[in-house]
């Protein structure tokens, strides 16, 4: 089998996948459930995140549901479901991402009519899941200090799809050879309108800010 | 197009791509060079220890040369060359993994006429890299302490696959929440055969081990 016809093959599922997407995207407007999209590398920290930001999104009455997507595994459900949002593992069978059928399904099992705001963390991996659109209001990514300022350059697809960019774990930039300002020229060269938000997920720091940004996203998109 | 179907495709790729794998193999070994895939997450620190590795495995007359697999960019490849390895940089056109035919291609490019060791440094992802035999003597993955010591349990094919498992960035335990005990019992559990090296590639601490069982496993298999 040669490389371009596995890449047809990607391209049919792909096509399949965005109509997917906007069928899902349309329905979850009409049942006012905002979608997050949040994706990053293995342990740059989303599962910590959303620990920090759900009591603040909570504080302002908005209900959070959250789906951890995983090949194996139940540690990150349990870990959010101490936030006491409504929290469920996905198992995604060895896949590498999550498509607009697969979160539909997730979407089903959470059940959402008692949720604002239904967060999906991807499966930890820069190069799928940005390829398969999952029917997200607004996809977020985190990179982390430890994984270096380049990453844009060699994940270009990731950087371009995504609206909000956090940058994790700020409390050990002493320790690592991270320059912030060459890491937003190189965010802003793939994505002139990314967001950038500095954070420290363990800690809480920076977190507030993505918070009203989400929020206004949510309160903009009720409002359309 | 249903989940299944998908499936079915990528079964028959991997039908394919084993076959091709055992081929490039056996050529391999008729030429002796050895192939080493070294696999881990974005930014865990596979290019600084090839820059670490590299010199100690010269000084013991090995002749090595390094394809740096990447969807963009050719910072990798350039850092590598400053070795004084013959290096060249890999474009993946957006894959998320390199394959049998992919790394043939790759050692193509490279030429390895001159050359004991090739190392092919494959694309930053735990998972999809983890399903594709690229032909290679053995595989090595680097896990970096900053993403914790439960991604054995998030990823279980890519700690089944390899060989031999580097815990890179130890000089920075004191400030993450990483127990390497626990990360050796989780290793464990997904491969009892599991050689495990913590190291720090960027000061060199523990390389000379990773180096000194390089050697060891290239010198064996040229007897075999």
């Amino acid at each position: 089998m040669d490389k371009v016809r596995v890449i047809e093959i990607k391209k049919s599922i792909y096509a399949d996948n965005n109509a997917r997407a906007e069928l899902l995207r349309g329905e979850l407007k009409e049942k006012g459930v905002f979608l997050l999209n949040l994706m990053s590398s293995p342990g740059s920290g989303k599962t910590t995140l959303l620990r920090s930001v759900i009591p603040m999104l909570q504080k302002n009455k908005l209900r959070v549901g959250v789906m951890e997507a995983d090949i194996d595994s139940d540690v990150d459900a349990r870990a959010v479901a101490e936030t006491g949002a409504k929290s469920i593992q996905l198992h995604t069978g060895g896949m590498c991402h999550l498509d607009a059928e697969m979160t539909r399904q997730g979407l089903d099992a959470l059940r959402t009519d008692d949720i604002d705001l239904a967060v999906l963390e991807n499966v930890g991996n820069l190069v799928c899941p940005a390829e398969f659109d999952t029917g997200a209001s607004v996809s977020a990514m985190i990179l982390s200090v430890p994984e270096g300022d380049d990453k844009p350059l060699k994940y270009p697809l990731m950087f371009t799809v995504c609206d909000v960019f956090l940058i994790n774990k700020i409390d050990v930039m002493p320790y690592f050879d991270f320059d912030m300002e060459k890491c937003r020229r190189n965010i802003l060269m793939r994505n002139p309108n990314a967001v950038i938000i500095p954070i420290c997920a363990r800690t809480g720091e920076g977190v507030d800010v993505f918070a009203k940004w989400l929020q206004d996203r949510v309160a903009a998109w009720k409002k359309a």
